[in-house]
């Protein structure tokens, strides 16, 4: 049993909230427990100068956190002049999640840019952004379906993707690991599936305690099982 | 009558959310139409370096736009590695603003940092900043009464403030512009005032057409009277 | 009875000096009191990107403090690497009012830029701005006429506009605050008017003491007496 | 059989040279076929802020690449005033693996800097950084050992670490991908291992075509091999 | 004869304003031909971090360019967001000269530091910024004498400093070159000399065609008399 | 005799080797004693925006040290978000140094970017990269030749060009000084020279004593002849 009463295979409640603000292509507030992201997609007209003339799109992501996300302020990177290391990780990791089940070429030269922004986190706000990404780019692409923009939506998108994280706390594998279990995991891993249950990415980090392949095993089983329940979620949302 | 059916006296319907998120000791959602702008109250010991050892608080305020609270996307200032001229200048105002109520010896050495971001853009976003922030400053004071680092919230604050939009769309003087509106207004003018009904701020700009002393006492009766509003609103959120 | 011997409504000495540098279209030094900026106007062919083929021409202006203008020095924004809220804000108030008495479509798809940079600092530097800055704009409006730019500098420029600041000290409101007087005025306003008597642009900010509609009034009665005389200033600085 | 005529589970010539350059208390040159990166490992009294008077160590890393180490010039971070995402994530990735085999209290209050620059860039450089890094490291503890900063390396390093790629080229995995492979590759997966044969760190990214839990396994077992092998150049260079 | 009726060997007229400016310890504007810079000098207690407890002194120098000192608007550098590298070079080149002449010791732990801000630019900003910075620097001095913060100027300057641009115009020698002269001069230098004619700096650069050892000692000739000349109208100013 | 046994006139050991990487156009690593630099010619299409249509090619330099090239680490400049003036001093040497032996116009509209790199700084690390930098430069123009880009390689290159640092220890002249001698000198001066034996740039600089004709007539000699050795090794290197 953990602290919050959750078994170690069980999801944090999720809740997706679609049309959370009305001037983007996609705009979605994705609630995993305490952690809240509000995700929008916009979509534009042409792609960067190194992909013109290709006849492919490009889907590009950004991940930030306001300043009281957290329990102590975090200084804004915009006062600050430079982003920092983890938020340029995080946003390489949702645009990569998101482009593996775009088809660029079924999209043309559309570009879709994710924006992530924490506005409360209590751990997994980066799976969480992922989760909640793509059902703004569904949203987005069934805006530029009826613009006639592109084809369908079907065209464009392969699959769905999701992420969740999954961690060892204290020798035993969790799933959806909340802030304060991130910050005792031994290990954190994070996985990113499409509904077909194929790995788009595996980012698993120990450095406080290597791990061996029966708990690399255990946690991606566990993974696998999140993303199928985050999957209905999404599933759910975008059918309403 | 205007395009959203609103009397030229008429305020957008005001919606306060106390508690919108967990962690900061003030945290406030204020819509203001479609104007949604998150607003949090950070409350620390110590004080800025040039201030130490006076015995006095200080009281500062960020604002900043997420990409799509507007039509069309902003690049991030982080991104673009510096703050822009209307950032600054707005997060000055709602800073200067909500010191004018605070008795910064009542405060002592501690400092209340207000971020205002905004969700969704619609016009009247720095007013709408100005009068969300001093909810969440209420509440800061509440928590820090709570915890003895100040006597009591009526000690620190002298009065409340609360801040709204004026101007004049085709000769017509108006209150609350929302964004159709204020791209057409002549003259433009914020004004932020006491419970008392005394002025902390106004900034008034008449970039595309000068106004005139008559008109200017026409916008303000408007002020007063939106204020007068807004103050009600403030009431009425604290008091739940 | 002031600290310099003037009366609570008298400006302090304005001196305008034109051709101050040879290079620019416009070159004028400014001096209120001790107060001297330097200001200078820029004419160049074509528009910024967003106001391309508009057919309209623009406006802008830069404000800066060299290091020891002031009584310690202030570091370089430049080696510091950003600009500072301050001079995002005086700048932008600067070229608003310039823009308030310019004629776009008559100045046609060419760019002014307004340099004001400040020699040495007491008070006033902001409105002491606006005023030689308008100065300097005629003469980059002569200097385009002259090379058949544009029509004439009167079709172009609409109105005169100069700047004064004005506040309360110990309750009593008072014209043109130097420096010591600014410190410990509690209500500050900068009012820039056309010389048809209109405003341009009001800022009044009361961080210290609010301020009510009487005493309001009388500054602006003052700021609009201060206004005249600085019209009379620059019609002799261009008479010459 | 594979352009360069190693077989699929075969690494490239691996070359390390230590005491490349005198200055640093730890300098290798890793070559992992035309791959060339210059590890550095600095050791200095006390640690970040943060971790002042904790009585552990910290060990950080940056990685950089040299503008012409790639077949066109890539601008200088330096010069375009802020560091790219690729670089944060690299950086990132080299630090948490080489803090995966440091004891930071038997390290006590001192901190390892460990740069990596890319003389010669021919895929696999972060992994390369990895494995080199840990040869620096390990003369750093050494030399550390000698000055009585700590007393044994061995105390301080649990294990050692490496580094390699693997990844999945038309449907067959293989390991240590040069630049031309890496292009190609649909799936691209960074292993860092402990010489017990643990991970540390597992990067696995699909944007191309998703991989499944059989290609997953695969790859790992290339990985294993290939961090072996590594370990035993490891071993091999720090005898000399 | 040259383009301004000037011989080979003769300056251009040198005027040199002290007090140009009140708040600075030393403020001091040096006129060139049409090459006017502000030299001011900021006396400070204490040193840069690097050289505390030294019982030294340190002086530095900052040059910097109005955007209209020529004849086209050069974009200023703060906004920009970084130093070029042009100011970078004379910045340290004017400090180096400066520090050439003051015994570090007798200065004990104070700073000076010279701004040297270029009003209008019509060839040898530098030079001219050295021998002006003197100026201030000597007023600096005799400011500190008189607040006791240093025995006399005469302990803490060793001589005096002034610099001159000299260069090979078609293949003819010539002394002080102002702009259009610059531009055409296949070889260009700069030489700093003290009043005992000995050199402190000498920045000889030939783009354009190389020079011998010929043409250099009649460069050096034309510069030492042209310094004698600048140190004479130095001693004149400092002696009203 | 000085610390390393060298006479007073005695150049340390040189060694430049070609081909030191496989990408650039030309390759170097020049090593003079302990400093060792990595110098590289990226020859690319196209001349900067200001230098188009002029039919005139374009020779640029960038300088940067390794955080490890010196006894105590120095932070990147790339981290630190900005170019310290030393690099840009440097960087704009070396770039005039070469294009002071470049027939701009028989080079056509290409740009040759040389980038130097300090892998070890023991003193002379900038008139090293000048060396170095010109042996890569040739071999850049030889691949553009094979790729007739140009014509050849002795039609674009007037002649060759080195440098030596020389300084006054003790009052004794001396020739190319490594960092304790560098220390240690008075007088400090960086002389370019062509094979013909003419001056490209002379840089000498005494902030700790001036100095007189004299010795700076034996400082050019010892640069002479250090030059001439320097241009023999380069001749030999491109002999290979």
């Amino acid at each position: 049993m953990r602290v919050d009463g959750r078994k170690v295979d069980e999801l944090r409640p999720v809740k997706i909230t679609r049309r959370f603000t009305d001037a983007p292509e996609g705009s979605v507030l994705i609630e995993c427990g305490n952690t809240r992201v509000m995700c929008t997609a916009t979509f534009t007209a042409g792609v960067p100068r190194w992909r013109r003339d290709s006849g492919l799109g490009w889907v590009t992501a950004e991940y930030a956190m306001l300043p009281r996300a957290t329990s102590e302020r975090t200084a804004r990177e915009s006062v600050r002049g430079k982003i920092g290391g983890r938020t340029h990780e995080i946003s390489r990791l949702v645009g990569r999640c998101l482009r593996g089940v775009v088809d660029m070429k079924a999209l043309g030269e559309y570009q879709v840019q994710l924006d992530c922004d924490v506005l409360q986190a209590d751990g997994g706000t980066r799976t969480a952004s992922v989760t909640g990404a793509y059902v703004a780019l569904v949203d987005a692409m069934r805006w530029a379906a009826h613009k006639r923009y592109i084809s369908s939506p079907d065209k464009v998108l392969r699959d769905c993707v999701s992420a969740v994280s999954v961690g060892v706390i204290d020798g035993t594998p969790m799933l959806d690991l909340p802030y304060p279990e991130d910050c005792r995991a031994m290990t954190d891993m994070n996985v990113a599936m499409t509904g077909a249950g194929k790995f788009i990415e595996i980012q698993g980090t120990a450095e406080h305690r290597p791990f061996d392949r029966t708990e690399l095993n255990r946690l991606l089983d566990l993974a696998e099982q999140g993303n199928r329940e985050l999957q209905r979620a999404q599933s759910e949302a975008l059918a309403d």
